[in-house]
């Protein structure tokens, strides 16, 4: 190890990464089943050591990739767990971050220190390594609050999408039915959407209206937030 | 220092606070001049290595302590800035945290590793050692967010108050005069005042009205969250 500077006592530094994929019919995370101590055989979110060159999200990326094969341009910083107990081992502090991708987009290979990778039901999740049940909780915690102020759905949709599309979004994310007059009223007052001139093509069911996204005010919303009282 | 059982580099971890004082005429911000190097000199937030035994919100508080003689019993985590050359002679990752206090009620003293302590205008500060104006940044853009989505005021006015007072927190927090019609409109639509039968006493000026939090409406607006678009 490099000499030190400065002569304190230091905590291990790790990063974890909570990362969200939608499907059709759930929200899963994305877990590794670690292949080493402690915890050996355990299921838990993928992450590890932050090296002394890199920045933190760049740490949590390649840990990502690493040990999943995912590669998400994007990571948001969480939270930052610190408990003093939190390793059975030594004192370990964690910087999580998350992200929400369409699943299917996202192919997940076990490598590194992972022997194996799975998507699973946020509801059904298997026991967890360490604290990550604490952290896996903020993290379902901090993304149902997102839905509530700001706008979604812009990565995890095609580009023209029916408005039932969008409210299976919302439900999925909030594991709840929404009553669809209501949510179609209150979306479309949010002056988020474009109506297109075109409706859904090959389906059973009478077509729906296709609509898009107006990237600026998505933008805006994003920014400046609002409250979607659903 | 201790034998390290995983063998990984170690960054070091500091926690930074940033407290903000609210009182009559500005929001002002608790600052140290540090007593050693690097940025010997400078004007710096208070701060310090985290200690093993200790949860990283016990060693904001401490550090506080140390160096301002500020007791304060909340803060709340802002972010951890992780950036690779933000300390010159080493690896320093610091977790900041912040919180929002009633200046007339803390005062500082220097202690410590403090050469002085102050209260400054977050509009006019004077420059900060390693990164700590964008930590300051990062704190200021959280707090002005936090009064748009959360009901603030319970801990730094009276217990009886008029909406001019109330309304001068926000105009203070926010750094911009608010419409008085537009703002007491907003405010009391949110249902979160009680209007007492009692008016201010010994005022030059004609006596206002006196209203108090309904504490439980506050506390429900808080974990639920509202937009009050001022």
């Amino acid at each position: 190890m490099a000499r030190h500077t400065y002569d304190y006592p230091r905590p291990c530094l790790t990063v974890d990464c909570v990362v969200f994929g939608l499907d059709e019919t759930a929200l899963q995370v994305l877990l590794i089943q670690r292949a080493i101590e402690p915890h050996a055989g355990c299921w838990a979110l993928p992450g590890g050591f932050v090296e002394m060159g890199e920045s933190l999200e760049a740490a949590a990326r390649r840990e990502l990739q690493e040990e999943t094969s995912l590669d998400i341009s994007y990571l948001e910083q969480l939270y930052t767990f610190g408990g003093v107990d939190r390793d059975p081992r030594d004192r370990v502090v964690t910087v999580a971050y998350y992200a929400l991708v369409k699943r299917l987009d996202h192919v997940a290979r076990a490598s590194s220190d992972a022997r194996q990778v799975g998507w699973f039901p946020v509801n059904d999740l298997p026991p967890l390594a360490f604290d990550h049940e604490v952290i896996m909780a903020a993290a379902h915690e901090r993304l149902r609050g997102k839905v509530r102020y700001q706008p979604i759905g812009f990565e995890l949709l095609p580009t023209k999408f029916t408005l039932r599309q969008l409210q299976h979004v919302y439900e999925t994310i909030l594991d709840r039915a929404l009553d669809k007059r209501n949510f179609r009223k209150k979306i479309l007052s949010m002056d988020l959407l474009i109506e297109l001139d075109e409706t859904e093509q090959g389906v059973a069911h009478r077509a729906a209206r296709l609509y898009r996204f107006d990237r600026r005010k998505y933008e805006r919303l994003s920014k400046r937030g609002f409250l979607f009282e659903i």
